[in-house]
């Protein structure tokens, strides 16, 4: 059974009215409740826990882990991003959701800004799948709408994505390459935009699926652990 | 379960002594034998029963079709090829193998010559794995040889790949990119270079593996059948 | 001086009154009109001359071929695409303009149905730029909107870019990848969206741009003409 | 002019008889040369140099900047590192060379830990263009030799390349992804593996070439610097 820990950094819902009022359990507890019903094994870990959560023992224990931070990225230990990006080269798969885009730990992989234009604005959001062949995009339509999301907005400084799988519109002119996934090492990595801390997204069907295809998706099968340093040849090098 | 069917011109198998004494039963008894023990469900189809054996209604109950082919590309109904182009859209997964790069219905995805450098001379390969993150690395090691095989150098004539498997050495001196996947459509499409008909090559465990794997990989769950024509707005397009 | 094709189906211009309306000397003489501004040396070749005008002689002096085309894509002669797309992989680029995603020549190239959404409804696009790295980014701002144009929408089914350089937002709700750059053979292809019939977009000073620089893009210099078929080793392959 | 800064540790010619042998006046002597030769404005900046000789001054005057370093990997200043990867992402471009792979700079825009196997072997080096539609592949044939390099092999643990355009293969039995292309904010990446210290390569007219090449292709226009952070709606986004 596939092991997922949903991280977070649960904060604004302990501290911020509108925010509790939205995830009075934290935003984990959705994530989590969408993973559980989806088949997976899931745990819980949080940035004020003891080395956040993130043990080595947890990590590697772990075979994906979701991430959602937003005010206090800066609090996170370089140790475990450290240690986060190590597992990820090693085949964990890592799903980095909504304002995660400015996360140490997606940074730490994606070697940009990761930064974009943003609107509080409760507007709507449309996602758009363009690339019907991907198995993050099975169980949906062609598109789907969330009614009430921050908007975030082109240039993503992101590397151009292996795998674009979702394109959203905005309201307000905006468009926002939304689900991207990319292979790191032996890891798979996949960014989904949505999940505002004060609008319901996490309770949205077709985000909830996203995030467990997403799932299944980085936590398949993959190949041997590489090896690297100095080698021997295998083939007769002398000068011919 | 998922269902493969495996195309195979079936012709030098037939005429040609030094590749009947390999593959007395056809190249494509050992792929479906393969594919068999990995728990798919086979049929195969050859190029000499009507319609090639590759009717709507075998397509229809085909998740994947791998596709041997070499000395007949040129008797291949372009009807067949039409057919095979859509179902492949669809979302029906190909593996298209060794000198099948010259196959019509491979030019016909790929929109280029597909051509190639070549060299029958029984030289080694050695296959490295350039995305130990990817499915279809599954088991395999960080690299296996196959000790006489032809030889296929660059430039392949390809678009560059979406995914890059394995890269190809060969003793004269060559590479090729020899394990490339593509999302087309709703479908998904991996070339696989091994294969020359005087050699075991279909036989050798890791071959077998990786056509295994490719098959998991292609038939895996997709998004929905997309959409296309004139369509309403979704959203009010009067002018501001 | 780098020469430049600009070949127009030529037909709505002449015969439908709205169409000729805006562009009554043919959508090919802004288009050309653009590129010799830009410093190309251009011509133009409709479908209705001889040979569509694309004779070998014609193409053998072509550095970069611009297509439109609408009604008519049936008419083009197979024999022509075939030389269009050996001439694309043999070196010469080429920009595909809006409704020419139903071209002959762009499926042959791509291999996908290159089918999409449409709605003839003169409303707003916005054009974003989501690689401020690429040349055809050159000179122009973050976005850039033209008032009334037709709408397309995803899926738009093509093989993923291998770069993307715009996406669309319209009104109605829909996203489009709008700028799409390609490697085919020793050839470059360029998708560019906008352009209906009926709207004066070739008037637009940033499309005018980004059809300049992709001109220029797809001129620039590339690598030697690969060989094919059967080589000599160029390392000693006996067995080891 | 473009202006190029070529940048090197430049010790172990100070330091080691079998490399000042082979680059007396240092390695970077010789990659000068080459650009300037190929009318590139250079300048020089050693680890030594105060800030490395990268100060904000010098980055803000480099169009393109090249690096080559081995031993001191670890001694380069962090804040150095933050520098040069902002201005990658503004928009400079950057040449990576040989084992500058495992430098600071490109393992933070990679955000992998770029390890690879190796051996110092003086083994003979074949490249191969894999996407002869590239301009950093013009002038050169479609491979060429190397007689004595260092052998660098695959698994390589890097990003997929945005665009690859050499493959190279070793006499011991390797291959590797030589050439290999990013786009990174408004900054383009070419990382190109040749270059061991104690072997002539830079003297190597295909070698040199390809530097230049690359440093054309870094240095050529780009779009707009994007905006980021807080932003107003463009389109009226009242709940319909």
């Amino acid at each position: 059974m596939t092991r997922v820990t949903v991280w977070n950094e649960h904060r604004q819902e302990r501290s911020d009215a509108p925010v509790s009022a939205v995830y009075p359990d934290g935003i984990h507890t959705p994530i989590a409740e969408a993973l559980r019903e989806a088949g997976f094994d899931v745990r819980v870990a949080t940035l004020d826990e003891p080395e956040h959560g993130l043990t080595d023992a947890v990590l590697a224990a772990t075979d994906v882990l979701t991430w959602w931070g937003h005010v206090a990225h800066g609090e996170v230990d370089d140790a475990i991003v450290d240690r986060v990006q190590r597992r990820v080269l090693d085949g964990m798969g890592l799903i980095v959701l909504h304002s995660g885009h400015h996360s140490k730990v997606f940074r730490r992989l994606m070697g940009t800004s990761c930064d974009l234009k943003w609107r509080e604005s409760g507007e709507r959001e449309r996602l758009w799948v363009v690339d019907p062949a991907h198995p993050i995009a099975a169980g949906l339509g062609e598109s789907f709408v969330i009614e009430e999301e921050e908007m975030y907005g082109e240039f993503f400084d992101i590397p151009a994505p292996d795998e674009l799988v979702f394109v959203s519109w905005f309201q307000g002119g905006e468009v926002f390459r939304s689900g991207c996934g990319y292979h790191r090492g032996r890891g798979r990595v996949f960014y989904f935009r949505p999940g505002h801390e004060t609008h319901p997204t996490y309770f949205h069907p077709d985000v909830r699926r996203v995030i467990a295809n997403a799932a299944g998706w980085a936590a398949g099968p993959a190949g041997d652990q590489p090896g690297f340093g100095n080698r021997q040849p295998l083939e007769p090098t002398v000068r011919s």
